[in-house]
């Protein structure tokens, strides 16, 4: 049984995880995290399953060598691929990743109209989001587009404006076009959400965005509770980790995470 | 003395490094070259410059391990950062970077006039250029800009039409604004000439363009007959090595080698 007071773990190809940091952080104020952004290697979305997998295995051993109570695997392309393998390897600690809380929350709201889903070309190439819909719901549709250039946009922080609104369009408009026109749309990339504005006036008023940071935080807090590893201290802290960068870390992580990280919090390390 | 059938090996973060490879085999069609792209760990260009030249130097020994009879560094980032330390561990091989070819060919094109340049981050926050430039005409004005989202865009494809068009616009429009009005700019990112055409209608007419490819391709030839190292072969061979995904490897080398690459002739190697 892990210590209570150890620190959730909570990792991600870069920056994009921290906009699940920041909905974990909201929901279970009392919790400690401890954050890992692989930025000598992203992105990720672009990689094969296979090397994806061997940096995942790499990261998480970082995190477990320090003491965490749980991992949430804060990155989409990682859920999407190598969840299995984590979890192998990890057990007997829990791991959560982001598919699955993204495809439940889709389903309920969809309420029987078709899904649409973005994200990285690792993610769409495996399918994830479209078995994790079906396994549930095997009879909704679902229509699926990578989106690559997304990520690119938001680490400049070209998150509104012409470029931004083109790029968007570019992606959205062949999608939203597909028959039976999907009602909800799956932000299935944790770097997304930071777009939200220009993706809602894309899509227009008749499509609902879901994206999985808020979901996941609330499938973390029902393990929790589940496991009895709630923290019983009131005010949590935050920790980062990253392998390159720490000044870019908290210059662009600030996008995602909506609030200041100080560059000296941020140890680097050398996976 | 290495033995002149031998391969010249090209390094590069990825597949940008292929406009290189392209002019060398344009000037020398006689020679074999073997190309190695570490895709895995793409972009480097946004990277810090320890990372950079730990990851440089694992390539360069991937590709003396198989033998080549001199290095290329066919990208911008890696010349602008680690060639003194992949000169000093190749030893006695001999080395050639884009930067230095790309600051000889600006001055000789600018006669006086003022020089501005586009490159990654990395490049630009070393600055390279106008050290390389500065120490040969040391009263030349240079101004630089960092260019990030112009590699994601190439990478796509997204090389013409309205969203490159204001992409290329966003960084080149208060570059060429700074006094003296630059009349030379430099694509400082091997990535950047499949963009040639939407940068020249951005930068105008008065505006020539300078890449280092051709100029690098020029300087590989004048050491190669310095050394007596040419292939005495009339029809040389093009070899591929990746760090990741073969099949987007050829995909997208295709747009900057501008020639075939058949997904069987690339070989993955682990680093």
């Amino acid at each position: 049984m892990p210590d209570k007071t150890l620190p959730i773990g909570v990792f991600d190809s870069g920056m994009g995880g921290l906009t699940v940091m920041r909905a974990l952080r909201t929901r279970l104020p009392g919790e400690n995290f401890l954050y890992l952004g692989d930025t000598a290697r992203l992105p990720y979305g672009t990689k094969s399953a296979d090397t994806v997998t061997r940096y995942a295995l790499t990261a998480a051993q970082a995190l477990t060598a320090r003491g965490i109570k749980m991992l949430v695997v804060a990155c989409n392309t990682v859920s999407a691929v190598a969840l299995p393998a984590l979890t192998e390897a990890l057990a007997p600690l829990s791991v959560i990743g982001v598919i699955e809380p993204g495809a439940e929350a889709a389903i309920a709201a969809a309420q029987g109209a078709a899904v649409a889903v973005i994200a990285t070309e690792g993610t769409v190439k495996g399918g994830a989001y479209v078995h994790a819909i079906h396994d549930r719901a095997p009879f909704l549709p679902v229509a699926q587009k990578a989106a690559p250039l997304l990520v690119p946009l938001t680490e400049e922080g070209l998150v509104t404006g012409e470029i931004a609104t083109l790029a968007v369009a570019r992606y959205l408009t062949p999608l939203l076009a597909t028959v039976p026109h999907p009602r909800i749309l799956v932000l299935g990339c944790t770097h997304f959400p930071a777009l939200k504005e220009t993706i809602a006036e894309v899509a227009g008023p008749d499509v609902t965005l879901v994206d999985s940071a808020e979901t996941t935080a609330r499938a973390v807090e029902v393990r929790l509770d589940a496991l009895g590893l709630r923290n019983p201290d009131r005010q949590g802290s935050s920790r980062f980790l990253a392998t390159d960068a720490p000044d870019r870390f908290s210059r662009v992580g600030e996008i995602f995470l909506g609030a200041p990280i100080d560059p000296g919090s941020v140890e680097v390390v050398d996976l």
